[in-house]
């Protein structure tokens, strides 16, 4: 493992970025496990477009790519490599990138209320392996999440959310070091200034299939409408309420026959495995966010 | 198949609705195929409910069934039938019901704009028996949907919708005696008083995940926001712009490799399955609506 | 919850069973809260039959029904009801039925052995709440599971496998007045005499869409074959290896991308989904077992 | 479109493949539009691997890469680059290509018997501009499919199968010049030696989820074994009935309620989606076969 990478990368498009960088890794040593790289905008025409598609050379469009790879096994290959791929590479192609070593385990914080399902699902999957992280904290304005923390051997914290400055404060100082924070059904709304500090680095599970159902009581919103589907969606926060970039969404088809209660249980399996995925694939290096969407190479 | 019938009932829950129902039936010589029930509000307690919910026995709940049965090979059987049930069963028990004989073929009229996806899969699974109705004529302000009525051997009208009084007018001439209108991508908002006309027999299907992106564009409005799944919903119109009861829905996932342009041909095919399931199960007398929402029976 | 119940019913079909029934629980003061019911064989010509099915009046068909109710709040209403089903309905019609109170949850016992997921699935479910039982005890040959059951506050078995015959008397033994015994990834084979004892009331999960790669290592057969769905099936177990009645089956999409011990990791989601699924509708008594397949209310 | 063109290339991994073959493009003034690669073997560690996966240096694994491209609009760019491309790059790496510009329409056609559902959805998502192909002729041993082929405008021939060998040699007389057989239904096994004519170039739907159910009346055979989904299969023909690369899998829900009729009727809806699926990657390059499975990049 200690030799594995990722490298994200986007800029503007233009011919010979892809052999740029391959040639780059490849006088490194560097052998290429996956490559996975597409562009938006005039260059890229996928199959699926239509011809009446506009089609201006005007507007360059973007390149994204991620590569998987493994360094040689040289002392010293890693900051060799990183300095390099910045003065040869990425500068002069105007490139934002993300190195990042499969060894360099992320830190991460699970905020919850009073519903642990999504919590417990996130420790079970990292305790098989799943989730290749570093569980720093469970963070709870309830009580309810202390059992999970204990059967994990978890530090399990109580920021009473009544006085939200207070709490912000309390919240960052135990945040302090995390690179991730998991919102795994925190019903407290974070003041923009937190969200800032933590820019695309937390993660929401909101109880329907954003944009339907906004805010509060989704599944009872759900219900009322009579919607024969009903989803979970994982975004990144930002500082409107449930608009940040979609991570992942899933459905789970519903009848006449469940009331909003049973809404609520049933959506509990689509919340549990739609936030599952967005957390792994954020620690897999698999998300860029461009324009106030989703990249996300899976 | 002339001795089929289908009965929709509902009324306020009160015990031994099934009994008396099912009672009567078997009076009439009648053979039970197929039997659906189930009940809202308090009365109701299904497995999927929380232990928390209210259980008031104020509110009675209402009562939904729908039976397949045979009438027996009796001359008469079916008038004597019908009133017999009028006066002996609904009237007491306060019930709206219908009682439908499969050999009664509903009429059915399809209105398209320029896109004929949505009519022609209709049509074909017509032509293989699936949907028992008679298709009465092919209505459009294009001509794009020609093709599609003369393969078919279907009647075609052309309707110009510059003027909209003028245009409605017209289709009420043409809609003469049809049972149910499908909208198969009619890109024209209906007035509220042709609407009402069609009380719950105009079916549309709208191109998203409603209510997620109501109005135009609603795969452009996907795109934008950058969402994983996107659907079609098939409703019933009303006169409030996507806002009736929704029969069904489904949803395809894409990825941020399609555009906004992609995401209309992926969902077509979406659209086609949701739109031939929804009238296929009016047809089959399998919808009721209720307080704004359907019960459906599949 | 005292009074709610459920009834299973089937019998060979023949017209007023339904009236029977229903009339029968109406003058019991019973009232009905969900009936879903159908018959098979001639009688029943359900919508989606083709015109060309055979329709010979000698096969009568087999009927099918389950009901919930609840019964009036009077003392001995429950005893009563039974003694009087027995004799008035169920002997006249030749009827197998079966009566359950919500309030006398059935003893569960799981067998595991090295992989815990689907243990650990059906355990937080069942502290959920959605599993109605009561869980008497975790076995197994292996260590692993220990965690899981202290977890959860469990007796943990350990039974040494190595010896069949010593180790099918020794579960004997455990599983003594257990209702339904959950093989959750139990690696062993059981004896036809073991089997015989609990009929129809073990439940396996095998880690494969079957019939398609019965035996060991479907996963690996699975990647072998180049499927591009993976799955896995819920099924009663019987004397016969994997051709028990198939209660549940799911399946999860995969590419070229994943060799088989990712097939595995992939897998062990879709196997925790279908064996709760099944155990869920066998305590719900939502299953019936007719002719080797499954009659499953949902 | 002119310009459009896919490469897609398989060889034994090394490091410096990507470099290799992108900076060759480059200098060529190709534009990369979009890039897919990977690698099996002990090189590639794809994030869902397990821990114990073996991982000899032995044994190298296996290079795929997918590139779709846009060539200069220079006059003699193409048979220039597929010229250097062959010498420079293939030879030196041991590698297979299939170079294939998007305007050279390849030349498809459509064998069917008695049920045109397949056929249909064929011919309307080429009508629709899905399938990128030149449709040649539908040929058939049966009357049923002239409607279509002639609503579509399109030659038709019935080749009697009575007898096997002069059907087969009059079908190779009709498919002269055809680069893609597909049979939508057609219900005659090909002869060995026929399908070596066509290696891995007919496609064949089997109505089953394979390898469960092969050979005659799968649906009859699901019905039988009580499964709860059944599915539709898309594969090479080999010679071997039913064993060919997979191409294409997908499944539909089934209950109890479906006799066997009813789920040949719904298992069409899912014959007709699966063969488009893998008849359009075929067509658009995206299917690799390696050790007789599939590599699709979708």
């Amino acid at each position: 493992m200690d030799r594995r990478a990722t490298l994200l990368v986007t800029c503007p498009d233009r011919p010979g970025i892809v052999a740029t960088v391959t040639t780059f890794l490849y006088h490194h040593g560097v052998n290429i496990l996956r490559l996975d790289q597409h562009s938006t905008g005039s260059l890229a025409k996928p199959g699926l477009d239509l011809p009446s598609r506009p089609d201006s050379l005007a507007s360059p469009g973007t390149f994204f790519m991620r590569i998987e790879f493994e360094t040689p096994p040289v002392e010293g290959a890693r900051p060799a490599l990183e300095a390099a791929f910045k003065a040869v590479v990425a500068e002069r192609l105007d490139m934002w990138f993300s190195l990042a070593w499969a060894r360099d385990l992320r830190r991460v914080a699970v905020l919850v209320s009073k519903h642990d399902h999504a919590l417990v699902e996130l420790l079970w999957r990292w305790r098989q392996g799943e989730l290749p992280c570093e569980m720093h904290a469970i963070i709870s304005n309830h009580e309810v999440a202390r059992r999970a923390a204990k059967d994990f051997e978890l530090p399990f914290h109580v920021v009473d959310s009544s006085d939200k400055a207070r709490a912000e404060a309390e919240l960052e100082r135990l945040l302090d070091g995390v690179d991730l924070v998991v919102l795994a059904r925190y019903m407290q709304i974070l003041s923009p200034a937190f969200v800032e500090k933590f820019h695309h680095r937390i993660i929401n599970i909101h109880h329907s299939f954003l944009p339907a159902f906004v805010g509060a009581r989704p599944y009872h919103q759900a219900h009322e409408r009579g919607v024969k589907l009903i989803g979970a969606t994982a975004h990144y926060v930002t500082s409107e309420l449930d608009q940040g970039p979609i991570i992942e969404q899933d459905v789970i088809r519903v009848s006449h026959r469940q009331d909003a209660a049973s809404l609520v249980s049933l959506g509990r399996d689509i919340e549990r495995q739609v936030l599952a995925r967005a957390v792994r694939w954020h620690l897999e290096h698999r998300v860029l966010v461009h324009e106030g969407r989703t990249v996300v190479f899976n």
